[in-house]
């Protein structure tokens, strides 16, 4: 089968002529229909840091899709052949302390498919059973795709009530505009949009923003303090990994507000904790991975209710082959979500 | 009547004859029995940085009492004379946003008995019928003083269910001696305390602390990792303001555990958000204030039920006249909670 | 000034001229734009055993109202004249043990405006300072006299997750008919509204009811389980006090699923508990009053946002003095909400 | 192997020989040290209606279990032979929309060990990997076999806050009986136990009860009024299933506490709900199962601790032939947990 593997230990990946994978007892065979380029796979794909030291080539990457299950192990109980799928990308321990306590998220023994094990960047991927998704028949295969992106975003919304509350969203990437819409789809009264990038800043109008900032242009703690007189907004997301947009943040979150962050700054950033944690009364939440499976029903009823409408967030659809056409996309800033066809886009 | 009076903009105070304060129609007139010295009176007393910038003088100074009520105001409906009462006191304004969510500690308006109104370092003071506090009778005077700063200590360990979970205090002032007692009684199974200070580390283990560390000596991550197996702590709870601190405690922390915050460090902390907060999934909280009135009554049911014995934390009592001595005592560190007398300490 | 009374022990009211009433210290005066009819100025006007028990005559009728405030006692500090207000008509002790817990809905010493004091069904009445609520200044006064109504419609709704859930709502009154409008608004996926009354079933389908069933026509029950695939409500909501909906809640409710009670019947119901309560996993909330200010801002956003719109429960629009007109529409039960104005309809 | 059969459809039950059962591939094979009589055993045993329902001979009775790992299926990630552990008995299906939603205890398709499956009263037990439990080591087989109706009574008694609450349990059986312990561990300020049988009071007072009721002698709602000064208790927890127990304990709990059920009535119960629910804003909990893995970790924590002593719940210690005679001492109403050792009690 084509895959797009990650053959070695440096920049770029090759498409390439695999095996077709055999599933394990509780896992099941997919056939890919539609699969998405994810922030990591372009960190990989680049080989930054991050990707030096987790990756052990070769792996298959991709770990976002929607396909159909082609076979199943002998332990299976869940799943049959025909079942139109997607997957948590998170395969976790179940025995550690943090599994325990049900807070999977932070499995201390967290694989990722497409990152320790083979991906979806190809015809065929295997899939452990637990980690399955069944999609609603309604939804298409490339926004059934971007599901698990879509959890990071209900993840990060939902970390605290939206409902009739403020929210600035920092950060206009996939996952930020997709925030958008869950924020507004989920009741929030105001969502402000910051990003520097216009091509971004156009979708999160289209994805319902009330008000899209370019930080370039204007100072977005004057705009948001100016719309809140003073008060500050309820919640305040992170969602660019900029480190200077801290030093915004907390005067732009009210006092008894919550600062969600999902970005990841690439160094320590100095924070006045006295005035404007404590004396504020401000929390602040880390956010990763996705609640299994509370986040995804929630994305399921969001999209097939109407209530969220993820199409402006995906910008381009592209065959299997064209993955070097798609990771410069990302490159340039100027793309939503790539879609990848392994039985072609068109 | 007798008072210590902050008369000017420096530092000190004066013990004053002055006039017994009326109590307005909402109002209530308490003859002060006990009153305990906070960090707060401190700063004012050495006149420093954040009290130049708070204060108007003249004020009477204090706000933590117990005391009996000897006036009523013509509109008060819950309180007679005779009542043994203490007091909340932040004075909140009830209808600012915060308040209307009914979170009255991040009051925008917040007015603070003994910093923005006459205290209660005095042999009367005037207090607002909605701050009374009714006292359980068989708490003692000088215990019952302290219910308000015992309240910071139980709004920061109850920020998150502390039963069965392991915890880190950093910081053994009298707050956090109180916050030991507090988790072990609400059945923390582990308490590590922190501090570089044998006085307080002896306390710390009269309040019944599993393990009292001294930063000095011993490095406390590496016997808190030692003791979790690497996996670390429940909570962390941050208690001293010292930044130091803070390039500990999130090492200290599990993977989906809380660092609470009621320590004020006195300039911005670098974080590494990525590794340490984003993705390790922690949560941040920024506590100010008590629950009105949640946290008073938990504080009554700890005192009145036995389960929490504070006379450790109290190591000094003295006339109210000596308050130089105490003021003198809290600046060398060798105290934990000092309680003046009106009537005289003896 | 005039005013409906309830003079005497017995069925009706009269319309009397009665003194201007005088507010005390912690009091404001206000002059009536609008007042509504609620149930329980039904009750005491055809004088059920309810009211025989609990009404002391004289006392001016009425606690829902929208005005403006015309005077302010001396120790008033939130409200000044010419604010545009409405109230809580719960007037709570705040020293028992349920209000220093906050759980003020069931406060044990209540007081309600207009059934323990004078009311609102005049063109003036007395309110206490703390029991005021602030208007947003877009919401006409008619609907702003039903906040109140609407907030045991938000206590309801609210007392679980609504967002995604599938409800069926027993019981199209007045509140029966703002919880559909709620619901919706707060994302219900899917509301079935109940009622043998099909005046009130045409409004049910304004206020957005995905289904709106007549009970005498077809069985509730059989339509619930068909549309949910056997699996049942994820709440129901009990809001017409008949007995027989008892018999078939329980069974349209999904285990694990709540089914909130804010309907009074008028005599005891067995209930299959093994079956439909323990073995279910199945929890009931007893709902009263609102919470303070919780529901009220909680109105207040879904009102000024545009996500609910309540004028299709508002049918009558009546001169004060055609009260006698008011309460014989909702003993037809072909009404909704039924507006007074002191100052004319018209 | 030894093994207790419930060989056919009439009452009783046969220690029978049979072959040691093989795990398939996601299965243990565990070697049963220590196995406890559950009330589900005995009505299996006389073969009461819910049995004849349910149960389909033949099958091995049992389910609550300790014992050592001594054969792993080919999928087993997380068990090793050796492991010395419990289970959970309920083998929930993963995929309804309850288990998708997180609430397993209410799962549609479970099937429960030695009810629907083989089960424990045998020398060795097939558990599925994803059920098992690993006992901390310093936890007797005794305690650890009485784990899993441990966890009902966390179940129950954590429904809400037990902290510094007032609680009533009525039905002093061994889950009862469990319940007032871990009631007491968490920190509930007052347990008063309700029960007619004597023996199972006078465990009650071992296990901590603040006050034993025998409700043959004296009214345990005039007692818990008097206690609480007529304001009635914060939690009420319903573990006998007498029908006669609701007409007290609706007026035992305070308004705004909560009323949870674990115990099964027989027959349907009638309830004034307007009085007794709605007007008093209490809330109604049932019940069932556990939460996997909370309560575990809960009780794990409680028994480590030293908190929780559940020594004198367990009355008998019988070898596995004695089966019969601990069937009899359950109906006889004179025992707390009995267990059967498979390798002899002695």
């Amino acid at each position: 089968m084509k895959a797009i593997l990650k053959a070695e230990s440096a920049p770029g990946a090759f498409l390439s002529e695999v095996a077709v994978p055999k599933p394990g007892p509780t896992d099941v065979l997919v056939k890919i229909k539609a699969t998405s380029i994810c922030g990591t796979d372009h960190h990989i794909y680049i080989w930054n840091e991050w990707a030096q030291r987790r990756i052990k080539p070769p792996k298959i990457m991709g770990h976002e899709f929607a396909g159909e299950v082609v076979e199943v192990g002998s332990a299976v109980r869940s799943a049959k052949v025909g079942d139109y799928v997607s997957a948590e990308s998170h395969i976790v321990c179940g025995h550690c302390p943090q599994c325990l306590m049900g807070e999977k998220p932070v499995c201390q023994n967290t694989r990722i498919l497409g990152v320790d094990t083979d991906g979806c960047f190809a015809e065929y991927a295997v899939v452990p059973e637990d980690n399955l998704w069944h999609n609603d028949s309604s939804i298409p295969a490339d926004i059934a795709s971007i599901q698990e992106p879509l959890g990071n975003a209900i993840h990060t919304v939902l970390a605290g009530e939206p409902k009739g509350k403020t929210m600035a969203i920092f950060g206009c990437g996939p996952i930020g505009l997709m925030a958008i819409g869950v924020a507004k789809a989920a009741g929030a009264s105001f969502v402000a949009a910051v990003d520097v990038n216009e091509y971004r800043l156009d979708i999160a109008e289209k994805m319902n923003a009330d008000l899209a900032i370019n930080s370039k242009d204007r100072d977005p703690l004057e705009m948001i303090l100016d719309y809140t007189h003073g008060v500050g907004m309820d919640a305040v997301l992170e969602m660019s990994g900029a480190p200077a947009v801290y030093g915004q943040m907390f005067k732009a979150v009210r006092a008894g507000g919550r600062v969600t962050l999902l970005g990841l700054p690439a160094k320590p950033v100095p924070v006045n904790f006295s005035d404007d944690v404590v004396m504020k009364g401000v929390t602040i939440q880390g956010i990763t991975g996705r609640k299994v499976w509370d986040t995804w029903l929630t994305g399921r009823e969001l999209l097939t209710s109407g209530a969220l409408d993820l199409s402006p967030v995906i910008t381009h659809h592209l065959d299997l082959e064209e993955y070097k056409l798609g990771m410069d996309l990302m490159t340039s800033g100027n793309s939503g979500k790539i879609i990848l066809y392994p039985g072609g886009a068109r």
